[in-house]
């Protein structure tokens, strides 16, 4: 059984959704060691958050963006948590609502992704800055 | 330390959530071998998602997609990935929303399932085809 | 390799989100034990869930609660599954969206999180009464 955790320091992103699964696997070759396990990705915020969605066509994360911040607006009246600025508490709604972590497969070395997944952070807040995620793998060699 | 991992092959659902716990665990007869561990439900696609919730009345599922169409309509204006159809960013958003994994306790050879939870699946295209899980258990005989 | 897990019965809470990271970590000092691995939260309900948010500020667990109550209504007209009350359907809703486990990383003995994470629990009914939790522990001594 291998346990492998480091700890990712991802780049300043802007508000929105971005595709981050390279700058994952690129920091962890141990995955190619694991024949038969998982991987655990773990966003330690909770203005950001960690999920899986379409890897190809860049107008889903756009989408998606425009969607929540209508679902999920700013300055609602009944807010009464807003001394950090008007998009920090939808910007926790939302980091609940996708979540903190995703578990993805891993099979013969690699993550068992389906063809058009890829891992998406969402930046939630205008100036987040660097976001630090933790991920461990778990299998057997 | 025990680590099985299979990939299953759903049938074609129509649109809505679907009850699959025993064509899970059908699959997995060897979820009896671990005394104590859990199994990780993994789904490989962008447009159905994987979640728990109530078992028995049908209802509950018929409600959900009923809400769900209503809380994310199709043919939003200012959508821009459509070329696949008007469901298809819908079911974008709804499979990030429910999310792409489970994980569920495994206590004495079996699923540490609350009474009324089950594992639904949520296709959330109209015509979205036959799906695939990556299913791993992990834990001591 | 180790694995420790325990049910865990949590006290009775009103509606809304409650902080609960010590009332989890108290029932579990082996995670003192583990070096490198993680710990997985899951709830045995369908209509109460589990989350990550922010751990200093009421406020946050109290504005997460009024957007929930007004995103998901009770009472609504299409709404089939009602005879255990308006606010069950709503809350079996609610419980997907937040899901119904999280996984933490621990390191060196404590959970990796984020300064400002806390585990919630959703309490989404009425009168819920006392939720049960599996606490799996998975790592390297």
């Amino acid at each position: 059984m291998t346990i492998i955790q480091k700890e990712i320091h991802l780049p300043v992103f802007s508000r929105g959704f971005h595709l981050i699964t390279t700058l994952i696997t690129d920091e962890l070759p141990e995955i190619r060691k694991i024949k038969t396990g998982n991987m655990q990705v773990f966003i330690k915020h909770t203005s950001a958050s960690i999920c899986i969605n379409e890897n190809a066509d860049s107008t889903v994360r756009e989408d998606l963006e425009a969607f929540m911040n209508r679902l999920i607006p700013e300055n609602l009246p009944y807010f009464k948590h807003n001394y950090e600025g008007s998009d920090d508490m939808p910007a926790h709604i939302k980091a609940s609502f996708f979540g903190h972590n995703v578990q993805i497969p891993i099979t013969d070395g690699q993550l068992n992704l389906g063809t058009w997944q890829g891992i998406y952070l969402g930046e939630h807040r205008n100036y987040g800055g660097s976001r630090t995620l933790v991920v461990t793998l778990m299998g057997q060699s």
